[in-house]
């Protein structure tokens, strides 16, 4: 390392924790079975449901995004019935494949699955149309930010079509509550779920179950086939009496309620303004560097682009990590696309601000200019500053 | 604070201190008069001398940077002696104050007093001819960096002249070592100060003061006029036993050692390099924006500029701070000019890197085009990203 940079973690999750977060979860272990817990884990409660904005109940699991998706996946599928599984990128085929192996144990008949090219969104109409030729679907699932593609898809047309009929909708908001416009309850998901190591700013470690009332009643009528972790009722009792059914990350727990703290001090509309700033900037810029973007439909949550002729994965990523400290993600591969060593991104999630994205860039542009790519030296930096310097649209 | 802009303390010091030196602060305190704090202290004092080019001894003081040259001043002079003593802003102002106050007691027969005007430097010929016209100056006393003008001395031609004569040359670095080159030994500086809380990513309560064998000699010549803190044959006395005559501060000595163990990791030479494009950065980007600098000899450690028409020192300030949380600092009155509410000021010096300054310059500049200045939005940073952009200087 030639010079200072401060190490800046721009990978799609996990993503920088604020100091403040940090000096919490250093604080010693409290007991679970305290009235001091139970204080943080009510007020945590309430928080995650002004961020989810709805007044159901927002379920704390410890494990990643990934297992409270699960869980919620696999509690809600009324046996004898279909599902519809929407992929566009790496995480909804995951979905899809966890469908796959529970479609014996949950009594699935089939599991449709409606792909879309990788770097663009399913439509409301394509939805609709599957919906109405499969009136026995009880589950959809749909990634709202598809990180490996850095793609949104339009959560609200979807919702309006999914909630006229008996189908659960279950949002995969992983990398888009805190980062975007998700409104629970006006919209009408029926489950939404993230995880703590993307716009929560907490390290990797809880995952989070909002509940709609259609899937509470979907609850009470499915058997569970889990226990603990992926049986959902037990954390739902639990949760009305302002607790977990067993011993929780504790650390997790007081650290998350100090970042929803900060969330909410900044106010979420803002947090979804800074956010969709920093995408238009890291947009713009690699647009201005002459960079193809890899979405269609881009996500504010993560800005991802091609790699230009002659520049590896290996060089332009271990550049701005040795070089500068920045530390991004490269492609992954799926069945949609490989796009491992073709594409890298960068994110725009939780505790960034604009000298973060400007540090990043600059780095981008300097080690694309290392391998050779003809780069006015500061192109990057101009045109993201232009952005940055207007008001922001809140 | 409508959207996240993290802290960035932007004043030419106190400096924001890395959260590497903030949890070896946190830790438990520990007794002085044991083996572990000498070993910290032994590493201490030999990371000090790296940093201040010498294999002479550095005192490490329990005060500020001026505790820390206030003791060297009235230490080192010859009763019956005249000092020079050469200002050209707030700092050369208050060490000439200092020897105006302590006159009787050390027994000076002259303050001479060397003015230049505020963000002018001194040359090495006016100082020669001054000591020419004086052979019984024994202390000379020089401000590196002069914070409140921005402006920097040049040292090596000055230390040039002094060294030829009796006189030593006492030279304030408390804004420049750490910041630019100062090579105390190769350049024959005979007293170089500083403080923790500028260039050595501490915060203020520790400060330095290298001995060379010239003043080493004349601490035996002169009597003490001072006790403890203001008596630094105590301090010399102690650092040969690797040990401090009173209780020193602990934690900031613990953290001490661990900043000093950053800078040598990244390199002096590197930071050097660094604070160099922070600075030319800022002011290319300053110029940019139509703004005129403060000095005619800039030094990096810092970057001014005088507001323009229409902006006052509140509305851009607090703005800075409130819009952007990034805090800069205003102007200071003295002697030789009342620069109060017309110039700013932006740190370059320490834990600050590409990012920090950009993310400085955009709320600058977004706060100028507030107060009416009409700069096209993007502007500074544009200036800034074109130089980050070049290989640095090293």
């Amino acid at each position: 390392m030639p010079v200072l940079s401060k190490i800046r973690l721009l990978t799609p999750g996990p993503t920088d924790v604020p100091p403040a977060v940090l000096l919490e979860m250093a604080q010693p272990i409290i007991h679970h079975r305290t009235q001091q817990f139970q204080d943080i884990f009510a007020e945590l409660s309430q928080r995650l449901q002004r961020v989810f904005r709805t007044s159901e109940p927002v379920l704390t699991l410890a494990g990643s995004g990934t297992t409270a998706f699960e869980a919620a996946q696999i509690n809600l599928v009324k046996p004898g019935s279909k599902v519809l599984t929407i992929a566009g990128g790496k995480f909804g085929e995951r979905w899809q494949d966890i469908y796959d192996t529970y479609a014996p144990t949950l009594g699935i008949t089939e599991n449709i699955k409606l792909n879309v090219p990788w770097g663009e969104a399913v439509s409301a109409q394509q939805v609709e149309e599957v919906l109405k030729a499969n009136p026995d679907i009880s589950v959809v699932v749909l990634v709202n930010s598809e990180t490996s593609t850095a793609t949104a898809s339009d959560v609200k047309a979807i919702a309006a079509v999914v909630s006229k009929t008996d189908a659960l909708l279950l949002v995969d908001g992983i990398t888009s509550v805190g980062t975007m416009p998700v409104e629970m309850d006006a919209w009408g998901i029926d489950v939404l779920v993230t995880g703590s190591q993307k716009a929560l700013m907490l390290p990797p470690g809880l995952g989070f179950v909002g509940l709609g009332k259609r899937a509470q009643q979907r609850l009470k009528e499915v058997k569970p086939t889990g226990y603990y972790n992926l049986d959902l009722r037990k954390w739902l009792k639990s949760w009305a009496n302002q607790d977990v059914p067993f011993t929780p990350p504790v650390s997790l727990i007081r650290g998350q309620r100090v970042a929803l703290e900060m969330i909410e001090t900044e106010g979420l509309e803002n947090v979804w303004a800074r956010s969709n700033a920093l995408a238009t900037a890291s947009r713009t810029a690699f647009t201005a560097m002459g960079l193809e973007l890899i979405s269609k439909s881009p996500s504010d949550s993560v800005t991802g682009a091609y790699y230009p002729e002659g520049v590896t994965d290996k060089a332009l990523r271990n550049g701005t990590r040795d070089n500068h400290n920045v530390h991004i993600a490269g492609g992954q591969d799926g069945r949609g696309a490989s796009w491992k060593g073709k594409i890298f991104r960068i994110s725009n999630m939780g505790y960034v601000d604009a000298g973060d994205t400007l540090a990043a860039l600059l780095a981008i542009e300097m080690e694309l200019i290392a391998c050779g790519c003809k780069i006015k030296p500061g192109t990057a930096v101009a045109a993201a500053g232009e952005i940055f310097a207007k008001p922001l649209a809140v």
